[in-house]
């Protein structure tokens, strides 16, 4: 990409928008879904530790880093259910990865838009081996900034097309539609969540507001459904009745982070869940019966950030869309670091 | 600065050495000192948890948050002993800047240049409580990037103006006799450590290989010096005999980390060290007599980062020296991340 030592190739907003649109969002997803599942197939060989939070009254900054032993990336994010008042985004993001072999940053990128698209990836990676055959209707319970990049990912990874919507701000769910308007769905609004779930094979919820709030109670939950658990994600914040929990079969990322932000907050720290990396790598059983409720409590892990970097970085050598940063000093003699400043002052005097 | 939401001051690497030289070193070094200790000064208001790392073969690479519940800052920083052998930096870094109260980063900034300065500003404002009075003379060990930054920190902070030069690398020594000419230094370069720290009141070891190495021995250092020992700073890299430990008042910047990270991974758990900022607010004895060896044992704290990104921060308002960029998604309408999307891609049809 470059030989410039100095040089780190920087995705922007705009490029990260740019290469999205070339690509194609639903092929984006597609592909992006194949490196998540190829990084959740070698789950042992990734360094893995919950995410450093540091939480304040109004919100939380995280750092997210992994390594498989030759890239290392992370992923800093913030969320702040109150940022929409002002006009901000409740979680924004940025990500690096580097060479773990020199320690030297290799991309740095926007990760705002990359992290709705890899947490949808994710999410229907987990459905297509915990979803009920042939599942094509989804319930999506909140409308807000990740829920258009859902319905894409399971429209191109399980072939859904039809959404039932709903949110507390109904003009929510009038923009969801409209966004998703052509793009092959039949799209229903309901009043409520319990409408909405009526009759969906796979539920979504995807909220925002950092409380324990009950979007799902259990009597809303029927048989054989997957839920698609994406909100909770946080201590302090949880979507589903405690009931739902006990009677499904419950699928995490990494144990030890969803353990503490996750649904199953509101359980013993000693009930039994699945990882999910286990079912894809066969040594669990993901889906066993058409009545079993399976739920997969979706945090985000630093794992799918690490695989967002991999894909981006891979589709930037044909694509060219990013800048050069001129991030890392790099003077003639790699001891020289004070030399280099006493040059650049010669310089600017001549 | 700019109310642009989606935009985020960047200083590169080329601004950061136009900023430098536009304050002056030494005087930069003193301001920088400032904030350093003003920080230190209310450490029980920062978040501290001793660095991230990711261990590797050949190096490491860390993440340093902390905040005071207003300002959350972060570094990136890698170590790579080897990486010299092929043109590049052992250590580089950058780091970022938020606003605890929305998430959003507020600057990002390459750190290689600004570790460099913090380090040895942090070297001198310890020095300022522990080194004997009237110290004037510094022994230097170690004459790769960091040394020049030290001799000026203390040349700044403690009138420091004799410096002796120790480097197993001769070349080292003459390239930072060269860089320190005509800067009100009086150099000489030693044959070996023993030569370099005869009459020196201040030892700086600042060594970059990643060994147990023993730079100094007991016999070498004298009654009443202080020892700035910078080198050491991760597991299994250490400059000091244990003999020198035993017989010195150990001080150090965060205990956890130190523990893990400094010389004082070669004594026991439990052997006792004096915390800094402690000394600096009173609430503990530094120096208590004139025969006392006084050791500061740095590894570097995030506190000291967050102080250095908190002065680069207020410099920019006045000298204009950084660019925009385009790291944070921001839609019209925030929840609205999937239109902005779609707004893109009629804008570049049109």
């Amino acid at each position: 990409m470059t030989e410039k030592l100095n040089v780190v190739p920087f995705v922007s907003v705009d490029h990260m928008m740019k290469l999205v649109l070339a690509v194609g969002v639903e092929r984006f997803l597609t592909e992006l879904s194949a490196y998540v599942e190829e990084d959740f197939l070698r789950w042992e060989q990734f360094d893995k530790t919950p995410r450093i939070a540091s939480h304040s009254h109004d919100g939380v900054i995280e750092l997210m880093p992994t390594s498989d032993g030759h890239l290392y990336g992370f992923k800093y994010v913030n969320g702040h259910p109150k940022n929409t008042r002002d006009g901000r985004q409740t979680v924004t993001a940025f990500g690096v990865l580097a060479d773990v072999g020199n320690g030297y940053p290799m991309l740095l990128t926007e990760m705002t838009i990359l992290t709705a698209l890899r947490t949808a990836a994710t999410s229907a990676v987990a459905a297509k081996y915990l979803a009920p055959k042939g599942a094509d209707t989804m319930a999506i319970i909140g409308n807000g900034a990740q829920s258009e990049f859902q319905a894409l990912a399971f429209k191109a990874l399980l072939g859904v097309n039809k959404l039932r919507l709903y949110d507390i701000d109904a003009s929510a769910s009038r923009k969801c539609q409209a966004n998703l308007a052509d793009m092959g769905f039949d799209i229903v609004i309901s009043d409520n969540a319990q409408d909405a779930v009526e009759g969906a094979h796979i539920i979504t919820t995807v909220t925002a507001d950092k409380q324990l709030a009950t979007i799902l109670t259990d009597n809303m939950v029927g048989t054989g459904v997957h839920i698609n658990a994406v909100g909770g994600d946080c201590p302090g914040k949880t979507e589903l009745h405690k009931d739902i929990l006990l009677r499904s079969d419950i699928f995490v990322e990494f144990p030890p982070q969803t353990r503490i932000e996750g649904e199953i907050q509101q359980l013993p720290a000693d009930h039994p869940v699945i990882e999910l990396w286990q079912v894809m790598a066969g040594k669990a059983q993901g889906r066993s019966s058409s009545a079993q409720v399976t739920l997969f409590d979706s945090v985000g892990f630093a794992i799918e950030d690490f695989s967002a970097l991999r894909y981006v970085r891979d589709k930037l050598i044909d694509t060219g869309l990013f800048e050069e940063l001129d991030l890392l000093a790099d003077p003639d003699e790699p001891r020289d670091l004070f030399g280099m400043l006493l040059r650049a002052a010669k310089a600017s005097a001549a």
